[in-house]
């Protein structure tokens, strides 16, 4: 970034709100069914599982991109988007890009899953690579924007993604009503940059929501803790969920996880482990390291159960090696 | 059995219709929510997957057994239901007994898979070993039910085992016509006894339907060629399919199976892992052998793809060191 540039961090367009997950979610109805909703029994317990690995990316991040690509304007959408992601918003972008004709180059870290760049390129994007410890991913992108145009699409810190992501709690509403349950009270999720925790603290205002991070990139749990955006300490730190590596939140979505009283916990690497396996035996579903770290925190027991508690299963995208590793071992 | 029992092959107390399909249909539609039909990209065209790996019981086994135990007289109720199973319909079995206050006892083969004794046991069920290649099931079912009582519930030779597992066609149907599509025109499914096979032909009946067996427990195909019924030649053939190792299908399976002009075909070992290992990558989904059996056919060119293909991944339940081998493999 040069020093002209503003801080793209502080260029929030506007708020992201109930109403605008509402109407993404309207957008989202019209184009992807439900993911189903499992309940799994957890210490004599029911808590419910919102199964995102089978949306067709693979990921909940299909949701953001979709409403954030269907609302650019036509000047907009004919320069293109520029999107930043280790592998799950990347297919996102590049779903919804390709379903719009619109032309996408993803920024990714040089060592995310083959799979998820593979993915990414068979969707049509062009693919930009990084270096994760020697590179900041946004400085790649402002810079490609200067040299070519087109839109940023962040992967968390954007109000349509944010709303975006908060579609999938108003899903687990109804299927939990059409269950005959009222919830959710507690919401467990995913977190990487917070743009999930944020959407679904949204979405659901009534309910208690934790936000689960891995050992080493706690950085939103020791953030709202201390009141401030910290950074993740140490980027060399080892860590298996590859889709929540993210060196810090933005404004945008810290300032929803405070309003609405978000608590951050971190999971280990057996742990998360431990929860893929019991998804595999319980569910039989597939999900990667990042998408099973709220469960485990659940499993773990560092985070109360409900009476209706959503869990979310986010993402299925793994390598089968070390898919296969880690449910033999 | 003696020989003053009559033979219960022969014992069909009514034939199974489409009327019977749709009334199961609303009593499975009451409790369990409709599996995800999932979209998968094969050659250019787009099949439509059946996630029955998603049930509960994880596997379509629930639709039948929820038909049967809720059909029973308040005297049968009373007395038990005896079940007999390589696992999936002896977890729907007891899945649905359990649910009912009904006592549930399931014969099952001693070498099923770990999980599947385990999850049955779990369910409350008492379950009754027998050896697989030396005892027939039938008749350790029936001296079961001389001795103790009870009603006999068949895996696949009742008509309202068939008529429940085919509401899976039904839920199918309704669910690609929300998708505008007008379907299934073809339906290819995995095949033991010819359960789940039977029901789809009566709930779609303008459907082209291919049922799929394993390498060398193919009787149901030999039988349709034939026009008679046939056993498995060898029953110590090897087969990781351990949901499709049935001897031989039922009269009431097979007159279905006939007057629809169903047509079967056999695929390998390895076409069958293959189907796993796409299943896991591309649908973030564990299948069984057994369960992907009818996904091996379409993927190895074996059954032709129709504008509206319908596709069964019938169940999940493998015990994890084998999925990982065939991962990894």
């Amino acid at each position: 970034m040069t020093e002209q540039s503003p801080d793209p961090r502080m260029l929030a367009s506007r708020v992201p709100s109930l109403s605008g997950v509402e109407r993404a979610a309207d957008k989202v109805a019209e184009i992807l069914p439900m993911t189903p909703l499992l309940p799994l029994d957890v210490a004599g317990r029911t808590i419910w599982c919102k199964a995102e690995c089978l949306q067709p990316v693979g990921a909940f991040k299909i949701r953001g991109a979709w409403h954030r690509l269907t609302d650019l304007t036509a000047d907009d959408a004919a320069a293109g988007v520029v999107g930043v992601s280790s592998g799950n918003h990347a297919q996102g972008v590049a779903w919804a890009a390709k379903r719009l004709g619109i032309r996408a180059t993803i920024v990714m870290p040089s060592n995310a899953p083959q799979m998820k760049l593979a993915a990414t390129r068979a969707l049509g994007a062009e693919v930009v690579l990084y270096d994760r410890v020697t590179e900041s991913r946004d400085a790649v992108a402002a810079e490609l924007i200067r040299e070519r145009g087109g839109v940023l699409v962040h992967a968390y810190g954007d109000p349509w993604i944010i709303e975006g992501q908060g579609t999938a709690g108003l899903e687990a509403r109804a299927q939990m009503r059409a269950r005959g349950i009222d919830g959710p009270d507690r919401i467990v999720a995913c977190c990487g940059g917070g743009g999930l925790t944020a959407g679904l603290a949204l979405a659901c205002p009534d309910a208690i929501v934790t936000a689960v991070e891995p050992e080493g990139w706690d950085d939103v749990a020791r953030s709202l803790e201390a009141g401030e955006i910290l950074s993740v300490r140490d980027m060399r730190y080892p860590t298996e969920c590859d889709a929540l590596q993210t060196p810090e939140t933005w404004p945008i979505n810290f300032a929803v996880l405070q309003a609405r009283g978000v608590r951050g916990v971190a999971v280990t690497r057996e742990e998360v482990r431990h929860a893929m396996r019991v998804v595999f035996e319980r569910l039989h579903l597939v999900v990667e390291p990042g998408g099973a770290a709220a469960l485990a925190a659940v499993l773990a027991g560092k985070v109360e159960i409900g009476d209706a508690t959503l869990v979310t299963l986010s993402g299925g995208n793994v390598d089968p090696q070390l898919y296969a590793e880690i449910l033999a071992g």
